[in-house]
């Protein structure tokens, strides 16, 4: 299945099997809308009663069809599907539409059919969109293969791709209303053949396209979706909203990492990775949509609100701030220039309040004051319909003066009816307005947002060259994968000193007398932990004692945690317990690694300790990373954060955590067999001092 | 002024001072507004020119104006008004509108006219809304006294309050457009007299009036706005939207708390308190008002979609799932009775999809079924236009199942053209629909929220018998509040104490053979901590040394904190350290009060250390407070989830955290010269062994 998908965006003939004659049949409406969307190439109708539709003739078999024909699309019931397939590709269809339903989503039976279809479609080289999807939509081109009710979107530039033809139907219905056009629109139903990776260079190249969104229930094919993905979002925004957050099941996990790193951590890991905006709603989404569309990203996050009343001026001032942007302070000449322009009881200190009694030759020259500023990176301007003026009046001069200007404007056009004509002006010239300040804030914080995207474009891992593979692989091979998934501390401990990571020396004691001699040995204090393959979380059998200063605290700490440890869990395997000399103080961080079923190794960093799954101070980012990430990680967490000294807290070694996070990332991403690892906690020492593994853990899985 | 509003809501008869012929001004507007909204009562115009407008008399004096007048509308320059009110009161105007602006907005000679216009207003016990507002406006009686262009507002159920008029005038137009009316509406401009508290119960008395929203700026009468919104909020929902998070200023703060406790949280705390449920933004407010005015409060968290595709299910059930309520699991019997109703292929498990085939009556059928589950606390129908059926042939049948059902029902009606008809059938009916299920979601939360206001609604701070307010009082006469705000530990001790909060006992040493001799009185290992009353965060400046065992510690450990903190400060005046035994291990809280310049006493509990900002794992409360919002708070954070234990750490005493919160709540309460006292950490010993408070801070201002 190597073949182009040209001939379904830019098919030189389209045939309709399953055209029907009855109004009320979706074969009626798929016919009905290919004639009627001004597609100019061959359209030719398949239906075994033949006759005539649509004034065009209809055919009784496929075989008949004259050329051109490329693309077909099939509303037939499913059962008919392979054998239709067949006559498509015998008469050189390299495309088709499987809109019929009965497929996968009905059992067994219909998952049969689907791959009976992909079969034939592998014969004969035929491309598969479908099935049970309402196929695909260019608005430029124009093409319309879907049986959707009139109206037809209108042509814009947002390309929709979804997983749901129920979401792609209420979308094109709900989106003529808001004011935008859609570019291309693609149903990827089942996804047999095609699925949302394989359709985003495809649409991506599309010259009317300007941002691409997507609806997406899962995606399959993780990394190569973060691949694909990253090379779009480098020159065209992708947002994408993402169901199914609470349907994923809770998997059996050993670590916090493994318990914090759930479906939605590995999105969000994979959507940074990608370059990929999320959203969490779908108003959201075509709200962002229009503005990447339409406007620069701004160079910060530095804002100006330009307003005729102050009521929606603190409304956009507050929500500004909320959505992580800044109202900036103008500079005294703007302020000058403004005074001078204004009545006396204006404000001219950020927000602008011109007043209601601003002029549309007021609103357009504050405007211009507002974005020759050098403070200013974007502007909010607020068009609540004046007293004195129409809203339409205030926004024609505008309307140049927003369009002439590299940095970008979004417009808060409050109210509904004394706004109408405004509306079509602004969208006209393709400046985003939004009912109210909050939606317009959110807007401007996406396009600061994409900036930020395409600032990180260039972030790439680099392996590293001093890690010690084979000597990893050996050990992994040697691991008792089956019936212990856990791997002995001292494995562990190779594995890590393998790939760079520090861990103390530790040393196995089996008996008291041998623990407090390894103590006389390594110097007091020392700390003990029980040894046992068969407990994770020593200290919560009590399994662990600190600060041991003597010979004879350390035999009877020995005979402590063996008791508790047996007590606690008298099903497990207790060798003794590893004795450890005392680590000294510093800030704690846990870093760990886990394998996401669909993306591959993760890494996660932030604080750590046993609270880590209730304080939830995490970040994860996909492994290998890069190093500007492991940064932005660790900024994301305050574990991270307070590496750089907080009050009476010292600053400590974060650059050797970046090394750890990058080390233990590669681990993970070479040996996928290493189902978590975890380093709780990773003492950070002070800064050029290095870090300790104080503990660490890792299942592998055969 | 403690003349009653009802002249504002039941005038007999009005007079518009300022009338104009001139259809740009704004004296106009009000003319048109009061004679098309089809008010009963007298309608007089005044002007100086005099003629007739709108078929009407126009008086040149307000004295020639007949009865019955009662009520003014003033849309003249401000100059004007003090004298023209003064004719009204001699006329027996009992209230008056000012509309114009001009007053405080514009500076000082605007602020003098509106104290002009109080004091004649006090003289003739005329009371004012405004000004520079828009005026007030009731669908249902019928009154519009504003100059807002036509389309007037639909009567509905929705009051909204506004402190802005530019706010008042979007929402009246975008309401229009979303398919609600108001009941009530009133701007409150300036509120030189009546501000949005004293408006409160008169717009709660209103019949038509099911729930009251409000945009606020501020409020200046705090604790009065609470007692007032407590009344109105057990019978009437009150949702608010307040804005100006950003612009309020840092306060100079010595303590965790004082740094934490800004105007957000105290607007929380308050409406928390009141019960009113807060909005982040415009399309928030009104899409919860539509819920919560037309449906019951659901009795749980439960909730059931029902849908004709699987997207739109699978976004509501992830919206659901993030609002905080949960999918329920539905009952065998009512997936029976769905299973005998609906096609094979349909899902019978919640999200219920019932496929693209649903037909009208299988989406009344199954609706039936799932609303007689005694699982299903609410329901969010999703209508997407199926492809065989109208969007309006679906609803019709829907309304009457949901009219009639005890539990709440909101609808996610999906498109735009195709769901005009549809939506004005549920409007009509009274059942709130939205264009997409994140959106309805968020309605089903706010139902569930109202209904746990009202199971709040008894909550009652009881005084607390024993404490020694005399003592208190006693000591805070004597702290020399000026010169040195910080009160000294043995004064805060005391403090505590009276209001029985237990701290260790502490002892003053000031030489290191003087804290050698009081460890060994007191017991070891002890504490030391540097004693100076300019020190307040004392930890940070190497004041505190831990863990002391012996006699030569203590004396070296002296020195050592006396050094650091000269050193750390040298203008400090340092009078030796404070020496006490070391407290047992146990869980660490802080426990904070300040006092807030609009709301009073607020207490804060939650994480405590030297992080506290950074974690901000913190809860606010107004003082005094309940036990069981005491108990809420507790639960609000995970500093105090953690006391009933987690993992190895053991369950603390939980219930005497809740004492000292109380007790220290009262102590706030009770003196508010006491400006800050927090207690970082309190100790939490093991359950039924108390509290203790290891370190303490107060400051009292004059």
């Amino acid at each position: 299945m190597s073949n182009s998908l040209d001939s379904f965006f830019h098919p030189r003939g389209v045939v309709v099997v399953g055209a029907s004659h009855d109004p009320t049949k979706l074969g009626y409406g798929v016919a009905r809308n290919l004639v009627h969307c001004g597609y100019v190439g061959g359209i030719h109708f398949v239906n075994p009663r033949g006759g005539t539709l649509l004034d065009r003739p209809v055919y009784t078999s496929i075989a008949s069809v004259p050329d051109p024909v490329d693309l077909a699309v099939l509303i037939i019931p499913a059962p008919a599907v392979p054998d239709t397939l067949r006559e498509c590709g015998a008469r050189g269809v390299r495309a088709a539409i499987i809109a019929s339903g009965g497929f996968r989503e009905v059992g067994p039976e219909g998952l049969a059919l689907e791959n009976a279809c992909l079969q034939v479609a592998a014969r004969f080289g035929i491309r598969l969109l479908g099935p049970n999807c309402i196929g695909l939509l260019d608005t430029h081109l124009p093409l319309d293969t879907t049986f959707l009710p009139p109206p037809t979107p209108s042509p814009g530039d947002v390309a929709f791709l979804s997983h749901s033809g129920a979401v792609c139907a209420a979308v094109i219905d709900w989106a003529t209303g808001q004011g935008f056009g859609l570019s291309q629109l693609v149903s990827l139903g089942n996804q047999a053949d095609v699925n949302e990776t394989d359709m985003l260079a495809p649409v991506a190249a599309d010259p009317n396209t300007k941002v691409l969104t997507l609806y997406i229930e899962g995606i399959t094919t993780g990394r190569r979706f973060v691949d694909e993905a990253k090379k779009v979002t480098q020159h065209k925004p992708v947002i994408a909203l993402k169901v199914g957050r609470f349907a994923a099941g809770r998997r059996a996990v050993a670590s916090h990492t493994g318990a914090l790193a759930g479906e939605e951590a590995a999105y969000n890991a994979a959507f940074r990775r990608a370059g990929v905006i999320r959203a969490d709603t779908n108003e959201e989404m075509f709200d962002w949509a229009r503005a990447l569309a339409w406007c620069p990203p701004p160079a910060g996050r530095a804002m100006a609100v330009l307003t005729n009343a102050g009521g929606p001026g603190a409304i956009a001032a507050d929500a500004i701030e909320s959505h992580g942007l800044h109202l900036t302070e103008l500079t005294a000449d703007t302020q000058a220039a403004l005074r001078a322009l204004l009545p006396p009881s204006a404000s001219v200190r950020n927000p602008v309040d011109m007043l209601a009694s601003a002029s549309p030759g007021q609103y357009a020259q504050s405007l211009r004051l507002l974005l020759a500023d050098a403070a200013v990176d974007g502007v909010m301007v607020i068009l609540l319909p004046p007293p004195m003026f129409s809203a339409d009046e205030v926004a024609e001069p505008l309307v140049p003066v927003i369009r002439d200007s590299a940095k970008p404007v979004v417009v808060a056009l409050m109210g509904e009816n004394l706004i109408q004509r405004a509306a079509q002006l602004f969208r006209a010239a393709h400046i985003p307005d939004y009912r109210f300040p909050e939606r317009a804030a959110s807007a401007l914080a996406m396009l600061a947002q994409r900036g930020e995207v395409l600032a990180r474009a260039h972030w790439q891992p680099s392996p590293l060259p001093d890690v010690d593979r084979a000597a990893v692989r050996q050990l992994f091979s040697a691991a008792d994968g089956g019936s212990r998934p856990f791997m002995t501390q001292a494995q562990v401990e190779r594995v890590l000193s393998a790939y760079g990571v520090r861990t103390p020396r530790v040393e196995l004691a089996r008996t008291a007398e041998g623990a407090a001699a390894l103590a006389r040995e390594l110097g007091f204090p020392v700390a003990l932990k029980v040894a046992s393959p068969d407990i994770s979380h020593k200290s919560d059998v009590g399994g662990v004692l600190l600060n041991l200063g003597d010979e004879s605290a350390v035999s009877d700490g020995f005979m402590t945690v063996l008791r508790n440890a047996r007590a606690a869990r008298p099903e497990a395997d207790v060798w003794g317990a590893h004795v450890q000399r005392m680590i000294p103080a510093g800030q704690d961080v846990i870093v760990g690694a886990v394998q996401d079923p669909q993306f591959g190794a993760m890494i996660m960093v932030g604080s750590g300790g046993i609270e880590v799954e209730a304080v939830r101070d995490v970040a994860f980012a996909l492994a290998p990373l890069s190093r500007e990430e492991a940064d932005y990680l660790l900024e994301s967490t305050w574990a991270g954060r307070k590496l750089r000294g907080y009050r009476n807290l010292q600053p400590a070694d974060r650059d050797a955590v970046i090394d750890v996070m990058l080390r233990l990332g590669q681990l993970a991403a070479d040996f996928p067999e290493l189902a978590e690892i975890e380093i709780n906690p990773l003492r950070v020492l002070p800064e050029g001092e290095g870090t300790v593994a104080l503990d660490v853990r890792a299942k592998v899985v055969a």
